[in-house]
């Protein structure tokens, strides 16, 4: 049974401060907001959890590892070291929509997201150490078949674009509307998507779903671990499965 | 009349080195692409141009201003820099798709995305600095109205998310199909879109036509420049006119 | 009694690489260098330790609170985002600069800095947890007196530079000599020596030293703790008693 | 005859920052500098120039080739991505370390480096393009002569490091006074100098002196160039004449 730790990362009064007092350069707006990204990913990826790069000012990542003091740590840094401050909400569920429901609404609690006095605010609870299982993350890491040949060597890099993102914006919904799961395009032709405790049938109908409705042919590997890394890189090892035998589906853990 | 230089930056073999020897660490690959985005967004914006992450693998930048030196200057910098390389392809044009299209091809007609030999290929040609003109460059950066009132304080993190992306998703396809545009989410609620000479009522439709289609309330600002800083610098006035004045679609060089 | 772990990093052949085929660009192995310290930095501060660019291509840091773990970790993470590799040597002893030198020893033996076949070797131990002790670790952080009254403000930046550059050559042989230290410039006017167990009779003699045989003014705060960090900030608590009282020398353990 | 362009960055009122409210933690002042410093030389770089990172808080460039345009963006890109914000003082000389003198009064005049009010200074000038000459820049860049060998696989790091270091201060000081150039450590065992129109002899006599000094025994290649990429990348050639024929001093436009 999952139960996932899911951190929302906001930047605090971001929008105001990107136009303020005259709008800044975009280019420098997209290295800063990248560059945070990066760190953000980096510090709670080596502590075992991934991190997605969402709105950019609202992220979202899956930190099963990460403790309230570590939490603390990368907000005191992020702090130090950039033009903008941070503020974590922390929540735990089986259901990763219904955590990531709780994470938010500590911030909203907190004040608005565009309020000056609401600045750096931790809120919510880790998971506390001995509490931690093995199969507290379950994440599949869906891509496009083919997308190279069909895709990219084929059509103008936009509409490449385009059938990825119709894919993932498909995916995305159903995934959250049908399996309380959150989905998140990673670049290239990859989707990663937190899971609760779902099954081999619930991934084919929603691979079935999203190729009926958009005609995206996608395939899904699907990992369980102690954290988003030890989930996500089953996941990888089971969608290398699928591109080596042309399956749809794999569960790692049918496979070991 | 615009004159678009579009480059597509193509991450050389990039799907192939994110699974060789073994599926790397994901955190890692989060990290080192946004870095290296950040890095080319720097490199580009700092000579006028604005570059969008897109599939992060396959980045598009408008760059006018930018020769050809100076891009493969940026190519070796990055191979100086980074455990991967970058393809290139300019082109230039009325009709920001095509110039894209062209700019794709010339990368094809190099080889796959994913050909082991093909590696920092430099293909097309960009503008001779006589030739240009104040107009090259039409940007239009559009916002969900009151997205932190309506969606971000109200909503949890990811149902505003699939609100915003969904109105992006909208807007990407249709200002594609029928306004010849490149739209590009870049991260809060902002869209912006690379536009040929688009007037005033085009924009009305396309705000009319999101509203509509999926009920994502957006406005946006156009501006007009010899680079695709100084046109989305004037979009960026144009868009806080609509903020001040509640006004939906504003020109730019119509205030001035 | 302290009992400092010390790590070596040394990029695997790097030399060779900086000119293969050709000699690259400085500005690019200038900013790959200093953010691959950056990042190495980040990883281990934010696990306690301090990290010194020393040499660059030869890092070193103190690294209690780094498991083997950990340091397997972070030679991951830099393979998949660097260009270059790393090779790390650990070792622990109530001598610092003994400590240093079984960690450099550990990796001549597996092979020259040069050699082509020697990559991301890991060797050496770090402490268990359960033996690290509260006065692990003792640091001690020098500034010179009003270096921006007396240099900056007055000299050329490169006198300043001077004078800065020749209070820290004979700070470092003297405190590796006389008292088993190993000192770091680590920007403005700071410099951050990591001590075995030394007292205040040791500061002073060293602060007169200095002043004595290079005209150089320096005041210390030094620090005790458990991490690098932890003594570190101590010393920087006990640095600003030093300005705020006007003194040479403060122990921060005896103004508690 | 040399006509260098040397810009002084200094980051505003940067010591009392790092102290206020409260010291900020060692690790992220270290990763902020360093890529703080490694932005600033991709920025120049890219221009064709030079960054040295000498004291971090105060860094010498030579910036022919780099516009008070390009100067006013770099400051402005800094201030929209930095917790901090720089001043910058630019002049030009035969004389290197004039030019950095006048380059430095041309801040201290507008207020110390610890003045709140002074901040984003931006003083000098720069050399109008059609006044650049293809020798304006002269780079020396210097080695230790098999420093792999007789040091980094024999002592321990820091033992290496003090003879690197040592020859550092040497040559930096001897090229000073004697040579009128300026010296700056960039990593390994180099140290790159920026000279005024020095001949073979005056490198014969450094070389002599520092090995006679200090005993350590070093090798420098010169170039010549319009920017100090063109003349540092004609050191190196130089350099590697020297490595391969086991010469002390090659001035590359004799070797033509």
């Amino acid at each position: 049974m999952t139960n996932t730790q899911v951190t929302l990362v906001q930047i605090d009064n971001y929008g105001p401060w990107t136009v303020t007092p005259e709008p800044r350069r975009e280019a420098d707006l997209q290295t800063m907001q990248s560059r945070l990204y990066a760190d953000i990913s980096q510090f709670v990826g080596n502590r075992g959890g991934y991190t997605f790069f969402t709105r950019f000012d609202n992220i979202v990542a899956v930190t099963n590892g990460c403790s309230m003091a570590d939490h603390a740590l990368l907000q005191e840094s992020v702090g130090n070291r950039y033009p903008v401050t941070l503020s974590l909400g922390v929540a735990t569920g089986r259901d990763p929509v219904q955590a990531l429901s709780d994470a938010t609404e500590r911030l909203q609690d907190a004040g608005s997201a565009q309020d000056e006095d609401r600045r750096e605010c931790l809120e919510g609870r880790a998971i506390d150490e001995e509490f931690r299982a093995d199969d507290d993350v379950q994440i599949a890491h869906f891509d496009v078949i083919d997308a190279t040949g069909n895709y990219t060597d084929e059509l103008n890099a936009f509409d490449t674009f385009i059938e990825i993102e119709q894919g993932y914006a498909e995916l995305m919904q159903h995934m959250r509307h049908v399996h309380d799961s959150l989905s998140f395009f990673v670049g290239g032709d990859n989707v990663i998507v937190v899971c609760p405790d779902l099954g081999e049938a619930d991934y084919e109908e929603a691979v079935a779903h999203v190729a009926e409705s958009v005609d995206v042919e996608m395939q899904v590997g699907v990992g369980r671990g102690k954290s988003a890394h030890e989930a996500g890189y089953d996941a990888k090892h089971a969608l290398e499965t699928c591109r080596a035998d042309g399956t749809r589906v794999e569960l790692e853990w049918e496979n070991a």
